[in-house]
């Protein structure tokens, strides 16, 4: 059973304080086991890595086939029907066209002094995705890492993906060839994320690497940021829907188990104004519990991390929501534009009934890699932001430098920093001397 | 002596990778004592805050004494000369100027399925914000942390500084009140990292942290984040200026010296097409260096860290300053604003001889919190962006699912993940009936 609690319980706030603590996920420690691998493939390149997927995938091979050969690719991406090539080529156009609005502009102008001030905007030069191997190996994940990269402007896009045993997804391998990537290798876990960070005889470094993975790869991530950028590390998933009785229980009841199914540490919450529809959810969300093919993942989360909290009205709906600060909400109420507008944390928002996540997660545009773990207080989703970065620009003139010369000489003085003083004062001088 | 090197060099292409792998930083690992720091504080919060204080900074506090009062705050403001509290000023509205100009738009709009699709930035409700204490006090640097986050919009904004002995630098406290901070707390450390991450009995917890500091405040950095959002753990500074023979060597090599006045661990570098003018510039180095202030710092970075390079013409200039990435690029060029345009990887740049750099560490506009150690390639110096962060929001009709619906249900099963695809399905069936 999933909690129960009521803004008008007594002990509702002791309760709340101690669901926004609960901790989900017991990450194991693997930080020695991934540094001696980092440190082996540092060493030792392409046989580390080939010695290593050995050991962890099962699968023997050579450096020239640590990458897949465009046939290879060709033969894989032959075998998808055609109904799932036009479903990934639906979601990568829509994709694109939401993130093509992301594009920052660059600018400069010219200040009062005569200053000329901006910024620039520039892509990453190379990037590195990861895309788990095996049965969580999803293509929607290798289009929302790859498209932003590839609308950034990053020339140099590689996907490392684990084939345990030699098993790969043709899907993957589709959605990577729609998607405009540029290199594919069949190795994973932290010998990969170190392969894409320091590069190997045949794998060239690159400058950032995003994607999710396991505990291996979050901890070789986490190690290798720093000499490259890395994206965030992501948290098990987690949805929280606020909905009024004017709503199908069966809808919102399939809306909190398609989080549940991910993971049994998933988090799917509701909170709703009507206690008698709060039940007839849970009621719903036990009736597809018996013939949900992944009832052994989403039974144990929706019992373990589920709640269903009733509130007096809609704004406590949006105070409790902010102090989730949700990776996903769903807002199915008569006024859900009006709510949406009043909140501050939330990674997604999902504006009335007819747009169930599951639309996010694969074909409404917007990126579905979100902030977890209450982060959407201080992170974004990814976009195509993490694929560029600005170098801001100055340019003074001698009329310029004059006005606010004299300040910077006098915050470098009181800071005794000489030589910063100095370097301003020089160019006053000559100033001063009247040679310009 | 700095390093002099030479494109047409028969040993140059080895000797410039080694200049870019050297490692000019040996941070003490004092990750655990940090560890034990942070859980401590989040233990016994004040208590063990003020214990660490004593321990640390010789200051002994009281719960009532951890935060700055008003009446604090203005009589230490009132120690500052009128001359600086200008220069503190003009700063403060030309950072502030500057930022402005970096909120992005909120976007919506609705697309030919009919669905809205969008996004909007909200501030992140509580920033901190990390100030050294002692002799690295910079006033500078609060304005260059402390304005962003206000002009994101963050409501709540606390300092950390701490005051070894009780020592107080007025113009931080200043500087502090010109941009607009909250609250001014008097501690230090890791354990002020953990307090404001934590929060204590008097402390509130905050959302994001700022702020450079040494070993231990990075790794203390380095451990909350997920917990909070933190930025960049920022190396040692550095600067590459590219010039011809048309500059006052004077001039380059103060604005060499105000890169190495900083750090024995800073880095300066010269790329210059004319060797002459190299050995010009180095002259003037070690002329300066007989009489600065800072000759002990500033020496032995030029010495241990520095280097000229003469390439044969400024199109290698340009490829060589990608590869190194720098934090400062100055480039003292007749065709200046043309080389800006081809350099892809650079925290700030300042264009032409008068320019020099220390504009930009104080009053220039732009934020001088730059990527370090290479990391311009994948990275941005500090902005309002660090305090805001984006939800996107999506809302489909009957009609835009009916047209992408499909397709989402299509991928879902493809992955798996049944529930998924059941939401749209359900969805999809009732439009079916013709209830709608």
């Amino acid at each position: 059973m999933p909690q129960f609690l009521a803004t008008d319980d007594v002990d509702f706030e002791s309760r709340f304080a101690a669901l926004l603590r609960a901790k989900r996920e017991d990450s194991p420690d693997v930080d020695d086991v991934v540094a001696d691998i980092i440190a082996d493939v540092r060493a030792r390149g392409d046989a580390a890595v080939i010695e290593l997927t050995a050991k962890f995938d099962k699968l023997d091979l050579k450096p020239d086939r640590l990458r897949f050969s465009q046939a290879e690719i060709a033969a894989e991406c032959a075998k998808v029907s055609n109904e799932d090539r036009a479903a990934l080529e639906m979601a990568a156009a829509r994709i694109r066209a939401y993130h093509a609005r992301q594009l920052p502009d660059d600018a400069m102008w010219t200040d009062e002094t005569g200053a000329e001030l901006g910024w620039r905007w520039t892509p990453v030069s190379a990037a590195g995705l990861y895309v788990p191997g095996g049965l969580a190996s999803y293509p929607s994940s290798v289009l929302m890492n790859a498209i932003p990269a590839k609308v950034a402007g990053v020339s140099r896009l590689a996907i490392v993906v684990p084939t345990p045993e030699g098993v790969t997804n043709p899907l993957v391998l589709l959605a990577a060839q729609i998607a405009g990537v540029d290199e594919i290798y069949r190795i994973g876990g932290a010998q990969a994320i170190a392969a894409l960070a320091y590069g190997t005889q045949t794998i060239a470094p690159v400058d950032k690497i995003t994607g999710p993975g396991n505990a291996f790869v979050a901890a070789a991530k986490r190690r290798v940021f720093g000499k490259v950028g890395i994206d965030m590390i992501a948290g098990p998933s987690e949805i929280l829907v606020i909905a009024d009785k004017d709503n199908d229980p069966d809808w919102i009841a399939l809306d909190l188990l398609s989080q549940a199914e991910h993971d049994e540490s998933a988090q799917s919450l509701l909170i709703t104004d009507d206690a008698d529809f709060g039940r007839a959810v849970t009621a719903a969300v036990d009736e597809r519990l018996e013939t949900l093919e992944r009832r052994h993942i989403a039974g144990p989360s929706w019992r373990d991390f589920g709640a269903v909290i009733t509130v007096e009205n809609m704004a406590q709906a949006v105070a409790l929501s902010d102090r989730i600060a949700p990776e996903h909400l769903e807002i199915c109420t008569a006024d859900a534009e009006t709510l949406a507008q009043q909140i501050h944390h939330a990674g997604a928002i999902f504006i009335g009934g007819w747009t169930p996540e599951a639309i996010g997660d694969y074909i409404g545009g917007p990126n579905h890699v979100l902030p977890t773990a209450r982060s959407a207080r201080f992170s974004s989703g990814l976009s195509v932001m993490d694929f560029i970065k600005r170098t801001t620009l100055s340019r003074m003139t001698p009329a310029a430098l004059a006005t606010i010369g004299p300040a910077a000489e006098r915050l470098a003085q009181s800071e005794s920093l000489q030589a910063h003083g100095l370097s301003v004062r020089a160019r006053l001088d000559r100033l001063n001397m009247g040679d310009i």
